[in-house]
């Protein structure tokens, strides 16, 4: 049993083009695009053999009709906006070309595989959105959720789609014994040791804070510098003293981004009298996560202790850790070990809807290489031979489960 | 001999109400508002006694008409948008006053007092238009300045107002031994030092950089801190390091400001590809402007080393700093004393025509307090009796210099 190479690619090119622009892809959850893509993605569900739907939330589930235990293997079909061809696509594709392999060897196995692509897991409306539902996390105020872009509603835009009288599809513990999610890596771990494959241990947990800094404008010129309430020197030095207490308690995985900074008015000759920074901290480790929080508090204390300007932190976001289990983490080194991949073991630095199913099944997760470490931009790739390689090790990993069990 | 302290204070509240908008003030150079308060000024000094003109750029020029020996006494009348009612006005009321007094008292003198409100002194075109083309340092390629709000040129707009016929005034240095320049402070100096008048020793020279950061925008979830190219870590430290160099450096007066800064893209997510920050330095010695400029360099070169982020400083202005005259210093001292006012000598951290004029006449600058320090706001302001004791030290000063010549 093998995947077949070429109607595997054939599928991600097909996929590739519902909202191609240029040699990016703008496929955001319930446009025009997106749900095309899942009509599509319903058909070959159906042409290899499964019972297909799009459910109330614009999940697209495929399940084994005579299974009675299941792999559950998927991503989504959503796209950033400008995004590349795989960010999600990759993983669905792999579980539509594994469950076409499995059902052609194995039509009447009791064992099975269940493929989904989950909706909005890029979150133009409610980031994670399909597995959460899928999952039961979700209740019905999500709905009044507005897309910032068009203005619409979650709501109007299902009753567009006619899907608000839909069911959604639930998770059935029963029957599901694993999620397994392909993914391309999204970074440069993998190229940057030159690895094939990478075995995602954890999903890192994210806590993102919003730092102001309140001073007083002044002229810069007129107001002498022991004399001034400076938030811009403020910030500064905030920012400064967090990134080394950063490095300090960094364990092997803390990354952190300070990605925005404002200072008003924002003029040559004017002291500014207001800064704002945001700090986004991630580990698998929650504890360290607590470090960095607790980091970010020393530091306001600091700067309170400095007394001229005020600082005030504020989370906005908290996401935690998610493990993978141990015993997938065990197949798929097996797995790759099987095909001569090399691989190895690192965390997941972007969220994904395995950090979601980890809640509730045993769930994995493989990483395929990304070329230049990008991705969410039109010219994310990763080598053709990476990607057949990355389904021949899931494929396998499905076949050990199988054997496991 | 006595300034008339009502008579001042009702031309201070006349001259605020053009361009009057709510508390604040609206009169840009060559606005509606301007050239009618210019008018009104003309027709004041010829009422004093004075020969009045509005010149070819705006200029208003009252002359003694049978003087052989002046001192020139003025400011500005424009202002900066929702700017305050004594930034500039201060100055030339003072003129107006004096020279009414003066005239009085000494009708047929030869030593006289000639007053002037420069032009465009906030730089709605060119910053200190008016004084630059009083004492001859520009040239005609300013007449095809933009103003960034209207879009006109300032050939187009002198031509609107019928002055692009008119010659302009310029400095007489046979006539003309002193400017003598009063203006509010503009920063909190006097007033927390309790003092009701500031003797200015030196206008501070400026310099100004812009200093670019150049890395590579990437995930800040996937991509390892040790992986970045982080333009807005690289802007964090350079400015620190540079604020402490500045600490080290600092003379008793320089002052900088870090008035700007702009990461980019500006997501909570995505580490910055690009920073900008703004540096600019002020002081009255010249060679602690050159150590300020060669830290900003060895921060760059700093930078550079650490290698993975570009750095780079233009240097976007350089004003030189301009001493006043110490007689006219000496001469300030003396009259604040005679007059029980208590003083202090201080830099102006602020550019004013003085700095302009001190290249051409022995100048010599007052100020009063600003309450609150603060300027270019509807609020600034300054006590009734400090603005009446401003005129008195003036007017003594000028008597002194009348004796002492």
């Amino acid at each position: 049993m093998d995947v077949d190479a070429d109607r595997l690619l054939q599928d991600l090119r097909i996929l590739a083009n519902f909202g191609r622009k240029g040699m990016g892809i703008n496929r955001p959850a319930f446009s025009g695009p997106d749900i095309e893509a899942r009509k599509w993605l319903r058909k070959s569900m159906q042409d290899a053999g499964l019972d297909a739907c799009i459910d109330g939330v614009g999940n697209v589930f495929g399940s084994s009709r005579n299974a009675f235990s299941t792999v559950l293997i998927g991503s989504h079909t959503d796209s950033v906006l400008n995004g590349g061809w795989l960010d999600g696509s990759l993983g669905v594709v792999y579980g539509l070309e594994i469950a076409r392999c499995w059902l052609a060897s194995h039509p009447r196995d009791g064992f099975g595989i269940d493929v989904i692509s989950f909706e909005d897991e890029e979150g133009a409306y409610v980031p994670f959105l399909g597995s959460s539902v899928f999952s039961g996390l979700l209740d019905a105020t999500v709905l009044r959720t507005i897309n910032t872009r068009s203005g619409k509603t979650l709501e109007a835009v299902l009753d567009a789609w006619r899907l608000s009288g839909v069911p959604a599809v639930r998770f059935e513990p029963k029957r599901c014994r694993a999620y397994l999610e392909a993914h391309i890596e999204q970074g440069p771990v993998l190229e940057t040791n030159a690895k094939q494959v990478g075995i995602v241990t954890a999903v890192v947990g994210v806590r993102r804070f919003h730092i102001a800094f309140t001073g007083q404008v002044a002229h810069a010129g007129t107001t002498p510098v022991l004399m001034r309430r400076d938030a811009g020197e403020a910030l500064i030095k905030f920012a400064y003293h967090l990134i080394e207490k950063f490095r300090d308690i960094a364990g092997e995985h803390l990354i952190w981004n300070l990605g925005i900074i404002a200072l008003k008015p924002g003029a040559w000759y004017l002291v500014p009298g207001e800064g704002e920074l945001s700090v986004e901290v991630r580990d698998i480790d929650g504890r360290t996560l607590d470090a960095a929080e607790a980091a970010i508090h020393e530091c306001v204390n600091e700067a309170a202790r400095e007394g001229n300007v005020e600082c005030r932190a504020v989370k906005k976001r908290q996401v935690e850790p998610a493990s993978m289990d141990p015993r997938m983490i065990r197949i798929f080194t097996e797995a790759a070990k099987d095909h001569g991949a090399s691989f190895m073991c690192l965390p997941s630095g972007a969220m994904h809807d395995a950090m979601v199913m980890s809640q509730h099944v045993p769930t994995g997760m493989l990483f395929v290489p990304s070329i230049g470490g990008r991705s969410h931009v039109p010219e994310e790739n990763t080598s053709t031979a990476d990607i057949i390689l990355g389904a021949r090790v899931l494929l396998r990993a499905v076949e050990l489960l199988r054997e496991s069990s």
